[in-house]
Formats: C-alpha cells, structure tokens, sequence
C-alpha cells in the first residue's frame, strides 16, 4: 500500500530533534558522497491574467542509506503584488477550497514503489529549521543561552523549535514590524517550545546581547547589521540578503547551505520574470563569492572546521531548498506513520505497472 | 477530484489520431515559444547489489494553451545484463507484484490543481509513435504505401498505428530476429491496425522497395544501412544507432526531435554506470552533429522545410521524450476521462494543502 499523508500527519509524527537528527546523518552521507541532489528547476509560463505566472518548480534526491527518494513538485500561480513599496512574490492559493499545491512523492529505492505522497508545507518548514538549527549545533558556543529572533512569520517559529533543541535557550527576544503579530507569535511560540519568548519594540532590542541571532523574514532588504555585531554572536539566516554583507564580511566563520544554489530557469521566450533578486539586499549581496564557502555537509562531516574561538563570530546562510532533505525527513515520516498506522493507504498498483515504461 | 487513470485507462481513451493531432498542434506552440520542457534528468545510486543500480528520472513541460503541465518520474531498478553478446540496459519489475513504477502527474495551470495522476507506460508508447508518425506526415511522399518494419515489441506496435495514421498504407513488410515473435506480432497488428503485416526472413526483404522503413528496436547496433537505400525513401528511427551513419548522411533532409537531448546525469561520485551509448552503433553515430539538425517543431512550424523532390531521401530521428509531450497528450487523455467519467476521482484535497509552501 502507498501511503497518503496529510500536513497534520507530517506534523503529528515528526519533531525537530528527528528531523535535525535525520538531516544531520543525511547531510554527512551526501559529504562523502553517499546521496544525489537534482538542483532545483523553476518552469515559468504566462497565463490569462498580466498580473500572474504559473511556476513549475521541480526537485529531487536520493538518499540511499534511508532507501528513499524524494520528488517535490510545486505548482503555482504567481504574482509579485507591491507590499510596503517592494515586490512581493505570492504564490496564490489559486486550487479549489483558496488551496496551494506542493507535493513530495516518496519512492523506495530498493523496489521503486511509491511509499507515500504527501503535501509539503509542513516538512519545508520544519526542514529549514533543521538545516539552520545544524548551523546553530556547529557552529554557536554551546554556552549559548539568548536568541534574537527577526521575523515572526511561519518560518521563525521552527527557527524556534531548531534553536531550542540544539542549545540549552533561556531568553529569546523577537522583533517584527507589526506589534500585534509579533505579540501573538510570542505568546503561542512559548507554548509550543516551553522557553519565554519576549516581543520587543526593535530589531536592535531584539539582537542586543543575544548569543544568537535568527532572521526569518521573507523580506528582501537587509534586516541585520554589522553594527550590530558583538564578539561570540552567531548569525544565522534563511534568506541572504536579510544580512549585511559587511557583518556577513566580518564574521570569522561563514557556512553556506549548498553550492548547488541556482535554480535551472526555463520559461518561454522573452518572459519577464520579476526577480525575486532585485531588491536592495540582494544587490549588495553581489559583493560576496558564495561559491567559495564551505557548506553544511561539509561542516558536518567535518572537513571543514566549525567555530574556533568563544569570541569569534560566526554565520551561516540557508540559501535553497534540496529534494535530499525531502528524502531523508520523508524516510523517517514515512517509518514513523507505518509503525504508528497513520495515514490513508491506498492500493500501490494505482501508481506501478506491468508494461514496461 | 483528482483522477486517477489506469494504463488500461489511457489505452481505452487515447487513439493515436488523437495523439497525432495533439503533439502536432504541441510542437507548432513550443515553436512559437508558447511552452516549455525541463529535459530530462537521471539520479542514479548503487544499490545492496552489485548488478544493479536505481535511477530517478524525472522530466517537465508546461502547455499554457491547454491549461496542463505534467511532471513524468521513473523510479527503477536497471540492470545491464548480457543479451546476445552485448549489454543491454533492463529495469527490474521490483515493486510489489513484479511491476514498474513510471508516473506522470497532470496539474491545471490555472488553478495549479493535480488533474490526474496515471502510469507512464501506455503513453510513453504513444507519444514515441506519435512522434515518428508526424516525422512520416512532414517527410514521406505522399502516395507512400509500403512499409519495410524492423522490429516487433512494444515500440513497433505503435509505429505501425502511427503510419496507417498519416499514410494510406497497403503493404507492410516485418523483420525482427526471432521469427516466431514476428510472426504472432504480425497476426496481432493486423488485426489491430487492420492492414496486413507480413513477417520475413530478413530485414533486407522487409525494407526493399519499402517507401517508408521503420527502425523500432532496443537495439545500439546498426539495423539498417545506407545501402538498401531507395530513391524516395523515408526513414524512421526511434533510436538514433538503429541507422547507419552514413545512411543517415545520404538523406537528403534529415529531421531530430528535439535538441534539448543530452540529460542531467546525476549520479554519486565515482559510480560507473554501464554506458549505454557503448555500442558500435552509438560510437559510430559520433560523426553525425545532431545539433545541427532541424527539428520536429520546427518542421510543424514550418520553420524549416519538408520533403523537396519525390525521389529525395528523408529521415526523421526521434532521440529522447520530453515532459512536454507527456503534457500535451496527458491534457487530451485527461479531458476524455472527466468526458466519460471515466477513471477512479479522489478528493483533490489530498494533494492540496492550506498552508503556503
């Protein structure tokens, strides 16, 4: 039987300690060489509507260990509406019920079967916690006791959630421009992860003494700056430009998510396309040769050196998604759903054959 | 509701008139640049045995004036046994019930929906046909109405549907080596395509005064050569080492499917992956710069001319699938399924999701 899963399933079973610890593992078999990544495509085409393109956007990995492949697909309609006098890109959830399409499909490597299809809202999220919560493990002092946290969006709470469980975190203070939401955010996130989470009235409020520093805005200007920088901080972010790139600069110790950062673009002739790179922190991020930082894997499997010295001051940038991580978290949902029998099955014939393709 | 489709499904709802027209109509749009295709990419690992290894291949396309995009995966287990003196590239039924696992995934680009998900097997099959049918339409004399077929499995089925499609077709002429397989595949194919086939002993018997040969083998040796010849002859490949370079190089118009050709490989480093562009043919074909050549859209589009003279030698070489054909064929197949109710619906919410990935 193929297994289908809800969000609510993918949220019910997994943690972030698993999923950390599933990425961790996976991170170190892709650095020795033991696991594929098929870069991320970005098909784009226009449709009825001047204001919006549909994207196709296609990746995939093989995680062999965990006996798993991944295929994520997200198919979208696009719009890039003025928010507070930027360009905003937003998927619109243009599906039937006001619903958005992302799915990732699980395949076994050992019989090919398709194991499970499910939507992938929830493991996205929970993986770029992860990745940037391996940063935090590897990076940061392990004294580290105080968060600064910038966003208050979907992504900041599992910046959170990774945090926490990477670092003994006593006190996280959390800035976002409205007051409102990030009140709310503060209140359910200390719920959620059990540590006191203190809105507070100003970016500077929020990273002032902090040990760490999280960025989860989906903003496109910079948000950190190398002013602001105190000996022994780790900067960590998920989107580049959300960090000046003196301050990225500075910091003693820099790591990159991935080298395999630029997407394949593929769109008919003469598409404009409005760049998500356009806006001012992604222009001063032209000053900085990503290509030459050392990656995650790399610092996981230690062939790269993590922090040297308490004071240093340490980064690191989350910059694309894989369809690995999809692979290796999606192993462990997948396992975890089958011994706990959650989920719907349905007949794995629906999705093989008996011709030969 | 999102369909499921059975290859029984797609045989039962898709004719290859139906084929024909839609890839026809496909080709002239991606001409005009009014679609895209992501070539195909292949992920290959090892496996726990020695022999085999597993692949991902994926490949997408989007169709805006059809509303459809697809994403077509192959998830394998390939071997590269010995056959007959040379390797051969062979995927393992190793899912549940000795089966293939080939899937293609519709969606709307108007709303980003999954239409319908159905295995890739049926189609594949006939879009290769349908393919080198519109190669025979473009290229072959008119009053063309022989056919010499070298080959009887899967692929030779269809190519044989595809010509009695675009050509009054009288007489066709069948060799394949095993001469029981060719002759219950010719029972077979007449009764299908009502036209006769008659199976011979050699390929040479079966392409003489043919006015179209078709090669249909899985074959990368030579099987056909430049001198069976004949002035005003079509040539049909679905591989490109089938023909001998140099009957390749006498043709007088030659014609490619596509030129976005080569795929991604992806692969662990350091895997040796049993070529399959080893064989003599394949060495041979070298000579040939099929970069060069013009292409079946532009031949649709008239963008580059057909057939000149009647005795002039022309030749169509299909070389690799696009995820564009699997949209084009897959938006037909799926607007007779929703027509006649036909397929097993599913909630779309399934593969939906409300939160914004």
């Amino acid at each position: 039987m193929t297994l289908i899963l809800s969000n609510e399933d993918v949220d019910a079973l997994l943690t972030m300690p698993e999923c950390i610890a599933a990425l961790e593992e996976a991170y170190r078999e892709l650095a020795f060489g033991r696991g594929t990544n098929r870069r991320r495509s970005d098909s784009l085409v226009p449709t009825a509507s001047p204001d919006a393109l549909y994207a196709l956007k296609t990746m995939d990995g093989i995680a062999p260990k965990l006996g798993v492949s991944a295929v994520r697909i997200n198919s979208d309609i696009v719009t890039w509406p003025q928010r507070s006098g930027t360009k905003r890109r937003e998927k619109i959830p243009a599906a039937p019920n006001s619903r958005w399409v992302g799915l990732v499909l699980l395949f076994s490597t050992e019989t090919g079967e398709p194991l499970a299809i499910f939507p992938d809202g929830y493991m996205q999220r929970m993986r770029v916690g992860a990745a940037n919560g391996l940063g935090v493990k590897y990076l940061a002092r392990q004294d580290a006791r105080t968060v600064g946290l910038l966003g208050s969006g979907w992504q900041a709470g599992a910046q959170l959630m990774a945090v926490t469980a990477v670092r003994n975190i006593e006190c996280i203070r959390c800035y976002s421009p409205n007051a409102e939401h990030r009140a709310t955010f503060a209140r359910a996130t200390t719920e959620t992860i059990g540590v006191d989470v203190t809105p507070v009235g100003s970016a500077e409020d929020a990273v002032k003494g902090a040990d760490i520093v999280m960025c989860a805005t989906n903003t496109i200007d910079n948000v950190f700056f190398e002013r602001w920088l105190e000996p022994g901080m780790h900067l960590s972010s998920i989107k580049r430009p959300e960090l000046e790139p003196a301050a990225i600069k500075r910091a003693d110790r820099v790591v990159i998510h991935t080298h395999d950062a630029a997407p394949m673009h593929i769109t008919t002739p003469g598409l404009i396309v409005p760049d998500k790179e356009e806006g001012k922190g992604w222009n001063l991020m032209k000053e900085i040769n990503f290509d030459t930082l050392p990656t995650l894997p790399q610092l996981i499997a230690g062939r790269t050196p993590g922090r040297g010295l308490p004071e240093h001051i340490t980064c690191f940038l989350n910059n694309i998604g894989m369809g690995y991580q999809f692979a290796a978290v999606g192993a462990v949902v997948y396992r975890k759903a089958k011994a706990q029998g959650r989920g719907r099955e349905v007949p794995t014939e629906w999705f093989t054959q008996d011709v030969h393709p």
